[in-house]
């Protein structure tokens, strides 16, 4: 045994921002901690989400024991789906991680053969040649753990996403006496989470955002209208509680909402107040000053309830002078534009807008600072140390003097920066980097969110002209939003140019009738306008050809 | 007289970001305050600056009596060229700020017939039936005014930009005292800066950077790298200082750098220390300790210094393990993603990169928090009020109750949020809000930096098919960097089927060697791809054509 290796396989999520994915092997076993997603740049245009390249693991599938999920945030879970096509893994996760799970598996019609095996904090099991323990950790999602993995080399302790959140909405602590017990016993690799390198200090309790939200609910003289994350469970109860207190009756909005308070609800993670909620239909024909609405769509995204609402084009809300609108969340950098003009246009129909930093804080951070980082590094007295979960700008600093290497009067040998692809190498000589292995981004076009996907993965498009594509390009009138002529449409790969030419004549037509049909208020929101354009055209030409291509609606303001 | 009334007219800025503008009219007369530009989202795919429409000015050409500078940021000059081709007028700024617009003037061709007009602030001038006085503020630009109009209805205000900084750099401290006196005689109306609205407090002084600045020359073993803003000259003074402080040689890296602190030298506003000038090509020639580069590109513009040097393609600068980059500027909207690409390539150089929000900051802003907005509103004691220079989530706050109504008693009447192509009236009656006119935004396509550009005003592009544009569609597999296949290029409204296959066919080759001809880095970096492919291509089709279509590269990562 003592000839053999550890290997640490980072295959998403070292030095880029989402979709984290981390394989540890030793001899023929393999666990995967996460298979997370990233939302694409916008220069990917045409591209929804983008997943690890999970080859080695296809490559190496006899020997995958499982698949490990430390919490249920889309950066740690969205690509599960993904794997699950690919290779036929037991999955291991809380019994809310893997409810979140199973909806996402439902929708790729893959939860029948899935083997989901929720696992409780404290549980441990036997995987191959590792002993995997779970160990409760506070993060903005409920149910969210670490991993401590027991080799023949020593242990390895992966952090998961946290923060060392002393006063949790729901009083489950984040279990520092076994982390410490792990640390008294010895730990060979710690990975931690890098999110917050940069801020001094430490994060906030959860609980901090109460008095602002009551400030709120105490000033607000008419509707209340709050968005947050859906899968926030500690906020929306704290949410709940502030309704029942103060006498609102709770809609919750948005498709994302609403299945993930369910979800909550039933696993007993969100207590509901009896007779407290509102269906969405009711909620205008209900006194402003009794109700508030629980809205999903923080980022702005073109499709969400919030975005909907912000252009007076949702079916159950519309703003009226005088509406409180809270965005209780982060910006998430790259969305800054969305979610200003989102809120423009709220401001526009006369809503009060409270978001962005201020004192008592809308929201607080589920990762740690740095000076929880030390306090996890100090529990865990590693002999090696990889920072996890962040771009270069955060795990560098991370491995860097004043976090990792200030520490080594207890034992610390070595840190190491690792990016995605990279491998970290342990056997009983010490640790060193490896052979690098194939990771990239597999970039999905998974169409609107109204439509239940199917054969979505388009990857490894060596040639464009095999895959094939749709392009409309649309000119559009700054000063009237109106379009300019036909659009123009592209197309590569799609169908020959002979079978094509009727098919995309008709296209331009469903293009230009999207446009037509569309509010003056979505015509100045190109998201807005490319999503409906897509979701028409790619409708359109399923119908008329069986066929998906990409679609890339180019717009440009003339 | 009694009948006539006052017309404030914004053009531009109000409800947006950028391109400031605003015409005042009384009768025969107009006078416009500023013109400046914006940069375009990334939707408007090919455009390089957007104007405001200038054509209300045009249409009144013959009663516009000036445009009057508050001073030199591009959001309130970037547009003059555009406006003074449209339209011969006096200009009317301080010496610096004229300066910075003679630079612009040149690259148009429009220096020799521009009438310029130096004002110093506490200068009075005579503009038709308006007389204008110049009054100095605080801002992060030195030789910034506000503008006090007297007309024959009374007085308007309008700040430009400022903070309200009790210990400038310059010790120029702002001239609250005239603001005082107008406020005492009685003021109409107040035009104020709307930008930080939602910070509380005040902002710190300028001096505020100095302790972190200082720290970093005090700790840096290596080369220090500093990026600002060209036009901060009170953030270049300072590190000057230190410089000469702490023994370090300077060299200023970057076009705009060069170019605005040799205007800020030749008007006494920026002093330079004997001797402490380095030749950007002697940089690396230095002892690393021994000296200090100060280079442009804070907003991880494609083709700015920074940029280059953080992917190793700069002539004068390498980054080598040890050296530390400080981005002494704040982030803007919309820019983080290439901000913290280039900050991810510095970091894996081995560069220490200090940026974004820490205490003692880095980075002070050169715009007034609440306090100081209040502080503004309270000497003047406006009967009417317009808050400025903001999107409507900015400017609604700014007229809402937390500022301007809370400070009715002393007989505050009236505010009003206009956005540009709104206008207010004001008689003797009172005011109301008037028709609006008609604004809009100028796209203007300027080419590459290293080209002059000229005849390069390519606006209300009706119909894309008679402007004409050219559109490469390359496809770059992820995993190598490298295109598959042959690039498309679509062109519409550029030259008929025939005339074109040849040209668009040796296109494609020139778009190929662009991307075979660039760097490995390069390649991973689309905002850098883009502009290289956009240079040659234009280059080629000028030559083959006589031709400027728009030229879009669209890059598909698959």
């Amino acid at each position: 045994m003592s000839d053999k290796k550890i290997q640490i396989i980072p295959l998403g999520g070292l030095g880029e921002f989402g979709m984290n994915s981390m394989a540890v092997r030793y001899g023929e076993d393999i666990i995967v901690l996460d298979a997370g997603m990233m939302f694409p740049d916008s220069e990917l245009l045409g591209v929804d989400i983008v997943t690890p390249d999970f080859n080695y693991l296809e490559q190496n599938a006899a020997h995958v024991r499982a698949l490990i999920l430390t919490h249920g945030h889309e950066d740690h879970i969205g690509a599960v789906p993904f794997l699950l096509a690919q290779l036929s893994v037991p999955v291991y996760g809380t019994a809310f991680t893997l409810a979140l799970v199973e909806r996402r598996l439902e929708e790729h019609d893959l939860l029948e053969e899935a083997k989901l095996n929720p696992i409780k904090p404290g549980d441990k099991i036997d995987l191959g040649s590792f002993s995997v323990e779970f160990i409760h950790v506070t993060h903005s999602i409920v149910s969210s753990v670490a991993i401590a993995i027991t080799t023949p080399l020593g242990v390895i302790i992966h952090t998961g996403d946290y923060k060392v959140d002393p006063t949790p909405t729901d009083n489950e602590l984040f279990d520092l006496h076994t982390l410490a017990e792990y640390g008294k016993r010895g730990v060979l690799l710690l990975m931690s989470d890098s999110t917050n390198v940069d801020r001094p200090g430490y994060t906030e309790s959860e609980r901090a955002v109460r008095p602002r939200l009551e400030d709120l609910f105490v000033r607000a003289p008419r509707r209340l209208v709050i968005s947050c994350f859906s899968s926030s469970i500690h906020r929306l109860q704290q949410i709940l509680d502030l309704a029942e207190e103060y006498g609102r009756k709770v809609a919750f909005l948005g498709r994302s909402m609403i299945s993930t308070t369910e979800i909550a609800h039933d696993h007993g993670l969100l207590t509901i107040p009896n007779g407290i909620l509102l269906r969405p239909q009711d909620l205008m024909q209900t006194a402003p000053s009794k109700s508030v609405a629980i809205v999903s769509g923080t980022q702005g995204e073109p499709m969400s309830a919030l975005s909907r609402v912000a252009v007076d084009n949702h079916k159950s809300l519309s703003i009226e002078h005088g509406d409180i609108v809270a965005l209780s969340a982060r910006i998430i950098p790259g969305n800054e534009k969305a979610i200003y003009r989102m809120i423009n246009h709220l401001a526009r129909r006369g809503a009060d807008v409270f978001y962005g930093t201020m004192n008592p804080p809308i929201h607080v951070s589920g990762h740690g600072s740095a000076e929880e980082l030390r306090l996890v590094l100090n529990l865990v007295r590693p002999k090696f140390f990889i920072p996890i979960h962040g771009e270069y700008r955060q795990i560098a600093p991370h491995a860097q003097a004043q976090l990792a290497q200030h520490l080594s009067h207890w034992g610390l040998e070595d840190t190491f920066v690792l990016e995605s692809g990279e491998t970290l190498e342990i056997d009983s000589a010490g640790a060193r980097k490896g052979e690098p292995v194939t990771v990239g981004r597999v970039c999905i076009d998974s169409g609107t969110l109204d439509e239940v996907v199917e054969d979505i993965v388009i990857r490894d498009r060596r040639h464009l002209s095999e895959d094939g594509f749709v392009l409309p390009i649309i000119a559009i009138n700054k000063h009237t939003g109106r379009s300019e002529g036909l659009p123009e449409i592209v197309s590569r790969g799609f169908m020959s140019m002979d079978e094509s030419s009727e098919v995309l004549h008709e296209a331009r037509q469903i293009v230009m009738k999207t446009l037509d049909t569309s509010t003056a208020e979505e015509r100045t929101d190109w998201g807005v306008m490319q999503e409906k354009i897509r979701a028409d055209l790619k409708r359109y030409l399923i119908k008329q050809t069986s066929r998906r291509p990409l679609i890339m609606p180019v717009i440009l303001e003339v």
